[in-house]
């Protein structure tokens, strides 16, 4: 397994694997690798011949009273983990790397898409995202692309990104991978205390409880989430942040199920701001 | 020479050639070609395997009141140029090949620079630029891409944005063609009478005007377009819309000239807007 910190020593490889006719795909993350990333790594491993994961905790999607710089950062283990799982080029490049003087004048942004679900209570983040990854793809040039479905408005407003500006890439989706009691993964799950990781699960918890009330038929959003609402009342020290029935794709409110739909919810738990999401299915 | 109009067909053949390790030179243009365009495709006839030209009058670089549904178009005498030239492929799509229903909601900016010179009088002029620009990239993958000093502002936003967003393309700028008497190309003059078109040339004029003093040691940003600006004053006809002298790479004014400058005009003649500029050298 190679570790690349600059772009052009990480373009250079990529040019010469396509040269050789090579499929690349990309798996980006932040790091502090959970059994969520590692899937994706699986995921890429089984469709391309060269799998590129880049670890980069990208300032530009922080807001600035947020955990960019207590985010938990460890290469060490995360690129032992990766070599484990047969990844071929770890792309770790320092922020000056990314973002060296001057170099932050431009933005892609999904206007449509951007301030909704976490980019309301999140304003900026999505812009980063979007500016990161198209970041990585011109410098990794994947064939595909990896994404979790943990942050499902991340997935829409990438795949919407794709489409929009005709980038040569698939994204490809994987499922929320979740511990034994339902909690989704999170490297921000390593912030909770033993109290908080029990509370965290009011998360899981409220979907579950808006599922069991649209599997006995219920169709109307509002009565859905009011529902899913009532898992946080006893929880005072888990503040909600939103709970949203949404179309998964436009990531637009929807007063009526009628077709796939996608129940989103995050919350503080203390200090640690989690998400977690499932899709409802007429 | 083929004639593409679908991003699939185009996106084949750029891959196509990229894998026989070809050099492909895109020439973005919005058609009515004159000797400029023709100019930009002689550069990449010289330095590139397979040349692109792209004919595209973009939608999305138009304000609600400018010359978008009027904009000369004869794609058939063009491809008859192209062709003369020895241009390989033109990329010639639809408006909805290239804007498909809701496939607007993705903008690239470059913020810090879109609301200078051009971009203060058009509002989003920029911001369609960079966006159709960047979908271009991502459809024809060239190597090298070629842009016309005459619009020095776009060149100098699209060179940003290739460096911000690592685009895996070299911009390459060619100098402005002019008319014998000195007015610089463009498919606008089209709409120009003839009185119209010898007023036109006030623009030049004031450039000149500009250089001149410049040239007898004038370095005060100031005074060089006060004198530039005296040019216009006996042409009510002639609507200057800027005259501006800034630093080439980021438009910021200067206010005293110590590195190369970018003397930079925009005046409407009649309904006409036209654009013009110099580099001043010390």
């Amino acid at each position: 397994m190679k570790i690349v910190s600059t772009i052009p020593e990480m373009r250079t490889s990529s040019r010469a694997a396509h040269s050789r006719a090579t499929r690349i795909g990309l798996v980006p993350t932040m790091g502090a690798l959970h059994e969520g990333h590692l899937s994706l790594v699986r995921a890429a491993r089984s469709t391309s011949d060269q799998v590129v994961a880049s670890i980069f905790v990208n300032p530009t999607q922080f807001g600035p009273n947020e955990d960019f710089s207590r985010y938990p950062r460890n290469l060490k283990e995360d690129c032992a983990l990766l070599e484990r799982e047969g990844v071929d080029i770890v792309f770790a490049p320092l922020v000056e790397e990314m973002y060296p003087a001057g170099a932050d004048a431009t933005w892609v942004v999904v206007e449509a898409m951007s301030n909704r679900l976490c980019g309301r209570s999140r304003p900026g983040h999505f812009r980063g995202v979007t500016t990161v990854v198209s970041k990585l793809f011109h410098i990794v040039e994947p064939d595909l692309a990896f994404f979790g479905q943990k942050d499902a408005a991340q997935v829409a407003i990438i795949r919407r990104m794709v489409r929009d500006l005709n980038m040569p890439v698939t994204i490809e989706v994987c499922p929320i991978v979740r511990e034994a009691d339902g909690l989704a993964l999170s490297s921000r799950n390593a912030y909770l205390s033993a109290p908080e990781r029990k509370r965290a699960l009011t998360l899981y918890r409220s979907l579950l409880r808006a599922r069991a009330i649209f599997d006995q038929g219920e169709r109307e959003t509002g009565k859905l989430v009011a529902a899913a609402k009532t898992e946080f009342v006893g929880e005072p020290a888990v503040r909600l942040d939103y709970f949203e029935i949404v179309d998964p794709h436009t990531l637009e409110p929807e007063p009526m199920i009628r077709k796939r739909a996608l129940a989103a919810v995050a919350a503080f738990v203390g200090t640690t701001r989690l998400i977690d999401n499932i899709l409802l299915e007429p």
